[in-house]
This record gives C-alpha cells, structure tokens and sequence, in this order.
C-alpha cells in the first residue's frame, strides 16, 4: 500500500528529505513546490512533479501527506492550510515562535483528525535513541541528572541571528526537547545564564552565543544544557543521563576511528563536522517513523504538543535570561 | 556525460552494487542478467531492463562496462567475454582460484585495452583509507611492523567451505591485499600457521578456521594477519601499522558510541556485525572510484595484478601450511 | 637542609599524610597528637614520638611546621595557635563553616608572616593539573564553559550529614575551588538547584544529596558543577573547560585498562572507587608542594583566601537553595 | 612474624626494590651488598647495614631469603651460592643464558629445599593479572590466539646489545613468559623472523631490533610477540587473547588520561615511558608476593623452571632466525 507524499521547500533541508523519501519502499513522492525555479528542478531531476504554488501541490498532487521545509514564517499557515484539507504533516521544527500561533495549529489539527510530526531530527539519532532505549529499560534506574551538551561548529551570520528567534528557540529548542525525551517528564521550572563571547555582533543583534540552562523537572530530575555557537572542533552533541542505579553517555560520532601514536602524543579524528554529517540517518530514521505510523494508524512523535512544550521552555528561558531568575513554566500556561 | 553499466549477478552483494549504482551521478544502469527469476524482478523493480544470458546483456543493453557479481567460478570467464568485447569490467574478487585462469584473464585484459577492478572493498573503508592516507603523508615514517586483524562473526556452513578455496583464499587473501596496500610494496616471504578450534567439519573439509599469517616484504617489512571464522563479539577488522617515527591504528567501528556506566562495570557498543554493515559506505566508494577513473581514464585499482598478487600469497600460505616452513613468492613464479 | 615537621590527629587522612611525610627526603617528622590512644601507636610504629595535646607538640617537638587533620572544629582554633607560635600550617580543608572565623584566622595569618596551605588536595591530581596546565598554556583560548562533574560512590551516614554543614559546604566546596583554580579568576554570581534523590534521611537532616550548581565568572564564563552523592559505579570526577580554541576534558582514571569483548557487549573497568584511591598521588604531591615552597620561601597555594573564596561560595549556594534565586557573592563581603 | 632479607645489588632496578622492601610490612631488611660504594651508601642512607661481601651478607647479615639484582653473569652463581646456605631466592632474570647452567641451578635448588622466585615482573601488572584473571574465570572461552605487543621507547646503546643476549633472550623474553603465563600451556614450537631497521649498530653486533615471533602452544593456540627496540611514542606494552568466546585486551597506561579537542583533531596522552614507569606498581607486587608466600610456606610463581621454558623458547627463536624455519622445542630437551 503506496503512501502518496508531496513536498514544499526544496532548500538545503527539503533536498535531503526529497532523496529521503524517494529511497522509502512504498512511497510515492507525488509533488514538489518551491518559489525559487532552481529548486524545483532538482525535483524534477529526480522524477518528481512540480507545482507552481502550496495550494496546487494540495489540491492537485493527490497527495495524503506533505512535507513542509519551507521558511520557518510559514511553517504555521501550511500547516493549517494542509490540515483542513485533510493531508497529515511533517512539518521543520518550529511551528512558529509565538505560542498563540502554536496554540492556534494545534487547535485545527486537533479538529481535522490528520497528523503531525514535528522535525526534531536529534531523536532519531542512533546514540541519543540507544540512551532513550537504556533509559527505558530501566538500566540506569531513576534518572537525577540529565547533562546535555550541544554546540555548533561555527557561528551563524548575524543577518541569520536576527531572524532566529534568539539562541533559546533557534539552537537550544532542539536540546529542550532532546532533555524531554530522555526524562519523559515536563519541565516545571526554568533558569538559564548566558554570554556574548564568540561574536559581538551576535550582542549587536540582541542575542547570546554561550548559555547555560538548568531545567527541573515535575520528578525534580534536574537537566542541564550547555550551548555555545562555536565549538571549534567540529559539532558537539553529547548527552550524559545519570540515575539511581548508573550512568550512560553517548559521545560524538567522529569522522573515523584512527589513533596516531607519535613522540607528540596521540591523534585522533574530530567529531563529524555539523548536523548534515551528524544527522544524516536520523533525517532518514524520521521520515521512516513518519510513514510508519501513518501506514499503521499509530500515534506520531513528536508531535505539536512537543513542540508547544519546547517553546514554552524557550520563552522561559528568555524570561530567565530578561529577569535574572528562575522562571516556572506556569506563567505560561494561559 | 553519462556511463552506461549492466551487472551481472544480482544475489546479496549484486543487488548492493545495483542499489549504489542507482545512487551514482551520471551512470545509467542499462541492464542486469541473473539465472534466477526472483532476482531479475529485483531488478525490474528499480526500473533496469533484464536480459537472460551474460551475452546477451554484452551485445544488446549498450553498456560501456560491467559489473561482475556471479557467481566466483563464472568470473574468468566472464571477464574475458567482457574484456573481449570491449567492456570495462567491475568484478568480484576472487578472479580465479587458480594461477594460470588469473595470467589467462590478464593477458586477455592487456590485449583489448579494456580496465578492469577487482572487487577488494576493504580498500574504501574510511578506516583503513585513513590509516594508508597516514603512511603516505609520512606520519609514521618508514614501516617496521603492519598488524591486521580479521575475524569473521560467524563461521560459514561446512557446504561453503567446501567450495571456498580453503581460508587463505577465501577469507585471507582480502587481508593479504589489505598488507600490500598499505605497505605498497611487494611479499617476498609467507609463513602460515593454522588450527582448527570453532568447528571440527571445517577440519573434516580439509580447511582451518584459525590462522596466522606472516608476511616478509621486499623492503622488510614484516605483517601479521590474524584470522579466525568466529568472534562471538562481532566482525573484527583492524589494522595497525607500526613505522620509524610512529605508529597509526585503525580501531572497529561500533553501533553506536553508548557507555553505560553501573555498578557491574562500563558496558559499551560491540563493532558493526559482518561486513554488509561494516563495508555498506566502502562498497558505494569503491563503485564511485571505479567510475570516476573510467571518466577520467586514469589508472584503476585495485586491478588484475593486485589479485594476481594477493592469489599468489594464497597459494604460498597453503604452501607453507602442508610443508611447515615459510615459502617464498619466487616459488609461484614461472 | 631538613625541614622539621609535626602532625596533629591521625584518623584516616592524618595517618595517609605522615606515611607521606615520611616518604619526603629532606623532611624530619618530629612529633604527632591525637587525643585516640591507638592512633598514636600508629605514629610510633613509624618512629615518631607522641605528644598528649596539641601545645606540647608545639612547644616541645621543635616543629617549623605543622599538618592539621584533626576534626573540623579544631581547624580554625589549631591554626590561630600554630601561627601564633610562628609555626608553619597544612590544614585539612575547611578551615572553618564560618566567614567570621575565617576572616579571623586569615588576620592572624597576616599577623604572624606564617604561611598557610588548606588541603584542597584536587588540584594536586595529575589529570586536573594536565588540564590546568593547558589552559595556561592557551591551548583552547579564552574560557567560556566549566563543567565539573563530582560524585561520590556512596552516601555518607546521615548522622555524618547532620555536621557536616551540608552538601556545598562539605562536598561541592572542592568543585568550587577546582573551579576557581581551572578558571583563574573570581566568582561574582552563584545560582544552585538540588533535591533529595538517594536517601530521605539526608532530605530529614536538612540536606540535599544531589546538586547542580551554576558559577558566574568575573570574565563571563560559567561553571557548571554536578554532585550527588552516590553514583554506583563510583567516584565520578571529571572536569571539561570550553573555550574559543578548542575543549580540554579530564576522564576518569580507572581501576585498570582492560576491554572485554563477548557477545553481550564490551565490557572495561569502573573508575577508581573514592578519594584515597583517586587522589592517592595527589595527597603525596599537595604536601610535596607545602614543603617546597617552605624550602624555597616562595608563596603557596592554595591558601587561606582560597578557602574564604569557596566558603563565601558555598554559602551563596545555600542561599540560592532557600531563596530561589541567584545570589551576587558581594552579599557576602563586608 | 617478620621475614629478615638482604639484598645484593644496588644498581637501578636494586635500589628500587630495596625501597620496595622497606614498605613490607613484617620484613626486616638486614643488609646488602654491592662492589659499587656509592650503592653501599644508597643502603645506609636507608639505615640498611653494608656487607662487603655476597658470602659475608648470606653468613652475618642472619637473613632467611636474599634479593639479587646484581650484574646477569653473577645471577647462577650467586643463586646456587645462596641455595647451598638455605636461603630463599628473588633473582632477576635472566638466571642464566645458557641451558646447562639453569639446569644446574634447578639441580640446586632442588636439593636444597629453598624456594626462588624470578624477577619476570609484569605477571605483576594489573592490566595483565586483569587479563589473566579473566582468562581463568573463563571469560572468553579455550583460548585461539594471543597477540603480545612489546616495544621499547628507545634502543639501549649497541655496547649493551654486545652483552645482552640478543633481542630474544634479553626483550622477547619477557614475552615468552607473558604468553606462557596467560595460555598456560607449553610451547611447543617457534617460528621467528627479525630485521634490522631501527639501528646499523645493533645489526653490526649480531642482532636485531625488529622481531615477530610465533609460538604454538600444546592445546594449538597460537602466540603472536611483535618487537621494536625503538617505538617513539613510548613504552608500548599491550596483550590481546582471543578465545572461543570472547576478547579481552590490555591497553597501555597513559600518563593521564586528558583529551584535548581543537581544530587540529583530538590529542591525548602517551604510553607512560618505560619499566620504570609502567612496572613500578609490579616491582612492588612482585616483591610482595615472595614474601607472601615464603611465610605461608606455599608454591612461588614465576620460578626457575619458568625461567628454562622462557630461556628454551628463546633458544628457539634464535635458531629459527639461523636457520629460517620452524623449531620444535623438543630440539633443547636433552
């Protein structure tokens, strides 16, 4: 039984996605839509139909589910617009950065019965899902402390940080959610600390390029996140969970695994450069999962309420930074 | 510009090299062959026409070269029809059990001017290329000492055996290739010592399951091989090079990079089960190398002479193993 | 030129530091006190005569210096003795839970031109001296993150708990100090979370047994400090320092090296299981250090201020528990 | 009830065990010889009394058991010396190099009731007891095949190649004990192959600096020693047995275990240096042992017949290298 799937946004993430799905067993990629004529081409180099706008890819492409990668600004519009045309969703992580938006989305998924799933690809990573698996299992016991670090290789332009939403829900939204998923609790309370130390036009701009967030959870496990934007040796994704009963950590993937034994000491590979290299399976594990339980008729994680409780975090942790203090999730609760 | 390649032999690893040969830029895969209908439909299936004999595939899909994955006693053969008609050739290791079959292949080869690879995956494994990208930048200075370890997971039935040409020809001589690559110079000497210790019907077929090899080299360097049929803990693959100025190792490659610390001791990820998963990267890079220096015509490799080299280490391995003494490679010169 | 040497209390800690001092060339241990009878046996089974209380060791063992590890309440008050007499001090840490009596050992000091080491022993470990060394030596730039990670293997009783002012007073306080000493400048800022999580009995004594606590630097750079009190797979300590060139991180030593690998998985060694284990050397190289410097006239560290500095840390920490919020280190300057 | 041992020999490896000594408890150190004054004086700065004489240090010193560490070509002659009066024996190895004069020894000791350790310190390493330990409690299963790394940081000079022996019985033969050690078995055969590529000098004196040895044992298991008398990297020390159901290897120690991560790639610590270095702890376990079991009246391990198997398989090797094929042990059983 063939899933027919269409796609918007054939930008650098839209393309991965595309070959992604074009390599699914009993899947059909049935459309493509993107404003920029370039991209819409390697659609077709690919054997896939272009439409010239979202709503001809809706109405025309016969498709049951989209894919939207397009600009963060319209992630929220098409994904109504696709809901109350019937078609489930995989939508890019963020739905939108303000919570009235988010609220609003969920409420017509909520009535159109259709589906969403949320892109936070890092669940889908084999180390971060072996954790997740450990965790379940119950080999660690109950979990105290839950460390997660996460850093980029290299700083974005500050033109792109302008746009971003901020440091909390442009790069550490992905850890908030990571640091749910491991826990499988909601975070009740929020602090977080951070620095302008790799850039000041990143200051310029407003934001902080370093920050550190405790998060408490509702069973007080407690979760702590480092970020910075640039950690010059490559992409840095780690997470350690530690319990009542152990330990367990996932470190980095590196390039290769050589050891050079020299009078200078002992060289080894770096971590895989950034989330292209890093991610690459979990974009293909993602949309496995997507197609999966929409095939079987089974409950889609993450979904718009991961979503909702990651903002929640990211705007608490505005507010922490803003107001020097500790910050509870319940001022957002309306 | 475009290269058209049929393949011939579509069983697990055929059905492999057709899916990355899909994956390849500027190649058109215009046609398969396989005796079994089950496997032509595979074929059919990813959209590449199916021909019913090895010639008709040559004479009418229009391909420009070959990929040979039948099975090991049609290589020769094939080879030379392929060869003859000027076909490039992709094939298999091993061309042929026996010397004169390979010399035959290689006269044929060196008479139509056609280019041939032999299938040595172990080449593009990023491990193993990383340690012999080392000792060409001169990070270990000149070579003393070269260590491999090779351990299958699981030991063949006593049927594969059999038919397999004993483990010096069957299993070792892809590390015998792996030495020569990496010292880049040629074996002068061979010493072999085996055993059977996993399963008494591979000593009933007259064939060990547990080996060491030494190999002297032209400059003296001395490798190691060492090789068993079963490593409870997953398929063994290492390298260790050991030289004037240091030494560079190439360690497995893990499942994932988990350490689950508890009260009982730090459990980790075994390596990557066999060699479906080990070499999955190294069998798409090998297929792009082959392409890539038929595009440019530059030389290929590892060729006709690689393996005729590598089946000559064989033969001395058995050698030595009926005469207990080492052997020398002069020996298989005529 | 021998430097004559007195010690005061022999419980575990004393006993390990005169093995040590005996150990030290050019060092003459001249007398030892201990209220415990049989402690002072021990002494003299190492040839060194006793004395019955404190000021007679002073007085009568011709002592140029002193080691201090009786109780934790005799610390402040031996000190200001010791110093009062000209004598030189190794004090265990803490020098005392209270800032006044603190400030008022720290006056006496000044008063007397006797020097002073607190036994912040951590600094004295090889793997964190490794990482303090290349931070001087900018190997990973300006510092920008500190994570220390310090667990013990198992809790501590709670009628232990019940004097020991606490977890950040008893436990943390070295992190503050390693943190100090990693970063190289002054704490302005501390916030601190923790919970009961390993034993109700310490949440009934009024303490915590797990901890996260962030530090503010002068320079902007955070330290983050987990701690709880019993990780099952022992003595957990680690630090990691971010900065703008590069990472450097400091991992377990373990009780040996060896890697098992069976079917089950890979299996290797726990961490040294605590402190006189893990810090064995660094005890005999703190007092290495006290003596040299001694010998050589030259400043030590670390030092009364040091201990003031983790105190006022500490005490922040405290604070920020009861009060919810970050607490600025100049609430504790008068 | 305390053990009275002397000592001959106050050389580098003397005085550490004499330093060693003086930590046992219940062992009384009650003398010790040296031809060298400024060794004698070494022991008297350690309160240990001089004797000028081995024969006046085993008649007036009253000890029960004496250490020799003096020069190779005194360890026979003094063992059986010390024998015929009574005394137990530690003695570095080698006894002796040559067949008739251990064998002579053994006749000694034999009759003479006394018991003699030899100095093959790293059965008293803890990774390698680890391995050992595991190999026992049949964590791997019947073992296949061992492999024994052991290099030397740095060539001795070729004056002292002149007098050692050769690389098999002054290096190689600790690795003969090693392998005996963890196999537990008897050699049966040996296939050795060597080259000079570290030092025209030591090929001048007759020898070599580059070795790889093969060694069959009775059960079939195969040994494999690779050696350089120059691994610029450090002192590169490592075993791996592999076995019907498992591995377990022993990694070298580091000097400590940071792991700086830059641009560059990730740099971590050396092997620790040398013996001194990587032994120490086993110098002192060793010793430990010896006096363990003199006092329980038990068996001592290694002895001199560990000494005659190591010495045989050494033989071995070298008439392998001359006559460039394997050698059966039972060639040295007269």
């Amino acid at each position: 039984m063939t899933l027919k799937i269409a796609i918007a946004g054939l930008g650098r993430i839209g393309q991965i996605h595309l070959e992604n799905l074009l390599q699914l067993k009993e899947v059909q990629v049935v459309g493509a839509t993107d404003p920029i004529q370039a991209s819409l081409k390697f659609a077709e180099s690919r054997g896939v139909k272009s439409y010239d706008s979202f709503d001809s890819l809706l109405d025309e492409s016969g498709c049951e589910a989209v894919v939207i990668c397009s600009p963060t600004d319209t992630h929220a519009d098409y994904t109504i617009r696709a809901a109350e045309k019937g078609k489930h969703i995989f939508c890019e992580k963020p739905l939108d950065l303000s919570l009235d938006k988010v609220n609003e989305v969920i409420a017509v998924i909520e009535r159109s019965q259709t589906k969403l799933m949320l892109g936070f690809n890092r669940r889908f990573d084999k180390e971060f899902m072996s954790v997740k698996e450990q965790v379940l299992n119950d080999a660690i016991g109950d979990l105290h402390i839950v460390r997660i670090t996460s850093r980029d290789p290299k700083a974005p332009p500050a033109s792109y940080i302008a746009h971003s939403g901020g440091i909390f829900l442009d790069m550490s939204i992905h850890d908030f959610d990571m640091a749910r998923f491991i826990v499988g609790k909601e975070v009740v309370q929020v602090y977080a600390q951070g620095a302008v130390r790799i850039d000041p036009e990143i200051g310029a701009a407003g934001d902080l390029d370093t920050a550190v967030i405790q998060l408490t959870f509702s069973d007080q496990t407690i979760a702590v996140i480092d970020n910075s934007r640039q950690a010059v040796y490559g992409y840095d994704q780690r997470i350690e969970a530690f319990g009542s009963s152990g330990m367990i950590r996932a470190e980095n993937r590196t390039t290769d695994r050589h050891e050079l034994f020299t009078a200078k000491g002992v060289h080894s590979a770096l971590p895989e450069y950034f989330f292209l290299e890093r991610y690459a399976e979990a974009y293909k594990t993602e949309l496995k999962s997507f197609v999966k339980h929409l095939k079987q008729g089974t409950a889609i994680s993450p979904n718009a309420y991961d979503g909702l409780a990651s903002l929640k975090i990211g705007l608490a942790a505005k507010r922490s930074i803003e107001e020097q203090r500790p910050v509870h999730l319940d001022e957002f609760n309306s």
